[in-house]
């Protein structure tokens, strides 16, 4: 830290990003990422893209917004694009969250909305799950705050209904409700039909899991135009060119095969399901995640150390070590081979534990 | 603006970004892009990332940074990366300037500055250019507040001296001097040399402009370790993940091949030269611009009637039309063909305009 670090910053702690070892190859199952490659669409127009970058990519995104109104049967005015999912939760923590208005999110949840509260000096409350690691939808009735909650929730992977998520609307109507459908494609229901009927709904997404773009970094958001224009008033006042050539045209790409996206999305969600019946059979507990990833405990087995014990054996797979999550990994969901291998690292060890 | 925007963002006014017109094909020299397609190595280097775009790109962009400092004579620490520079910008302003301290710059200059500080609720302070658009750096002695300088300046593209930026840097020990360079590579004289001898200098830089890699977005920072540092706190706060894969191996391929980069910066300044000397035959009077753009005004014609007359010709420049600025126009330096064709309708118009 310099000398010269705003004293609003001195004690900020950064959000940590899944390991990215460079010393080893492992089996990485721990960032979420989709084990397919993206849409050969997505790829070619990316490529596309690489002879002219000496030309500024569009600032209004116009073709891209234009491809996903046509998919998501939604106006171009009630969408905007950012550079990750992440940038889409910056701007609407900046246009929504303020002295005045804080932030409620559940406590166990994706673990950067609360740096980005402290990043931008915010104040936040967070409601407990339950033990179940559910999310009671009553707890968030009536509240004075900006509401943020993933759906499906991470790492949990368990999703509300559309019934439950508009019950919350209802009962804050003078307050945004940011839903983050970041793992939506992988079995939960969107809330994206709610968007005419409830100008305090944002919904944000990402291309990351479900559109294997993680590296080409697009994430994006539905709300009605008035919440949309006050997005993209943060976006152009911060970095207007933010999303590159290369992935705007990924992104239209994508849209334009959208059944690829699908097709990986069954794929995993299969994959997703043996691997729990593979697992419950071994002794783990886990929660009913409708994402593409698992959250699992095995009664006997302390979570650190058989987080360790896989990493050891080149399966990384996340640890977030939390009070209430210290006896629970985190499993993306790889390919059937890597899940395989995954399982039957996970039956030697389970079995050297007894 | 939604019910909902906090009431600190209601009188905000985004930045403006060069026209980029859809309905017709412009000669576009507005928005100072260069007129020649990235490094072949940059290229292919970007391309191959198309196909595992589902892996996240490194956080750390270790890799890069390691391009960067063996290139720049600089340790890894001592660089930091963005999603171009006004993204590298922000986390300058959020680190640097607060309720306490507010931001000086000069009133003719980059006009994000003003936005970002905005955005924030920065206060700053503005000082006044000389008649002739040069800056004063005496003006910037004994601030108590964060220094930005763009140099070579922005719509001037009149550079300040080493030495003269020393003074400010010297005269200011307990306040941030941020140096802009996005330009310094068209012919301006770079403080990378003063970084490890003043811990309050900041260099900011891109590869958009002399890079050609204004689509791809990739901008940097210069300066001690605990600066850079503090960069990547507010980053890894904000947006970890900030640069894709495609740019980062496009930046990676750009620093093994930085002889592309001195040959067209070469070209454009020898444009450069030949663009001006017409000019001032024609009658135009141009200030000393070491960019690769021309800040330029014709006695007699109005500033804004010459950019819609050479806007209707098919020629986009960039005009600012403030009370300072409203007789110039900027003109980035284009391509031979482009530049001639330029001339050519300019003298047209002011033979027309006599």
């Amino acid at each position: 830290m310099s000398r010269f670090l705003s004293s609003k910053h001195k004690t900020l702690v950064p959000y940590t990003p899944g390991e990215q070892p460079r010393d080893q190859a492992y089996i990485k199952l721990n960032t979420n990422e989709l084990p397919f490659p993206p849409s050969p669409i997505a790829q070619r127009l990316a490529r596309q893209e690489a002879g002219i970058l000496n030309l500024y990519s569009d600032p209004d995104c116009f073709v891209l917004r234009q491809s996903a109104a046509a998919y998501y049967g939604v106006d171009p005015d009630e969408i905007m694009f950012g550079n990750g999912s992440d940038d889409v939760l910056n701007y609407a923590f900046m246009a929504f969250a303020d002295d005045k208005t804080g932030l409620i999110f559940p406590d166990v949840t994706y673990s950067f909305y609360d740096v980005l509260a402290d990043l931008h000096n915010v104040r936040y409350e967070t409601i407990a799950v339950r033990d179940d690691f559910s999310i009671d939808p009553e707890e968030y009735y009536g509240r004075n705050a900006t509401i943020v909650i993933a759906n499906p929730n991470a790492p949990s992977g368990i999703a509300l209904s559309v019934e439950q998520i508009e019950g919350i609307l209802k009962n804050n109507p003078d307050n945004i409700v940011i839903i983050d459908e970041a793992y939506v494609d992988f079995g939960a229901e969107s809330c994206l039909p709610l968007i005419r009927r409830y100008d305090n709904l944002l919904i944000v997404r990402t291309f990351s899991k479900s559109g294997a773009l993680a590296g080409g970094r697009l994430g994006f958001a539905f709300g009605c135009k008035e919440l949309i224009s006050d997005l993209n008033t943060i976006k152009n006042s911060m970095n207007p060119y933010c999303i590159n050539r290369m992935t705007m045209m990924a992104g239209v790409g994508l849209l334009s095969d959208m059944d690829y996206l699908k097709d990986c999305c069954t794929r995993i969600a299969k994959i997703r399901m043996k691997t729990s019946e593979e697992l419950r059979k071994l002794g783990f507990r886990l929660t009913d995640s409708k994402a593409n990833f698992l959250f699992a405990t095995m009664p006997g087995y302390d979570g650190k150390k058989l987080y360790l014990d896989l990493k050891e054996k080149g399966i990384l797979v996340r640890y977030f070590g939390s009070e209430r999550l210290k006896d629970y990994i985190r499993i993306s969901i790889g390919s059937e081979e890597q899940m395989e291998q995954f399982l039957e690292t996970v039956r030697t060890l389970v079995e050297e534990n007894r």
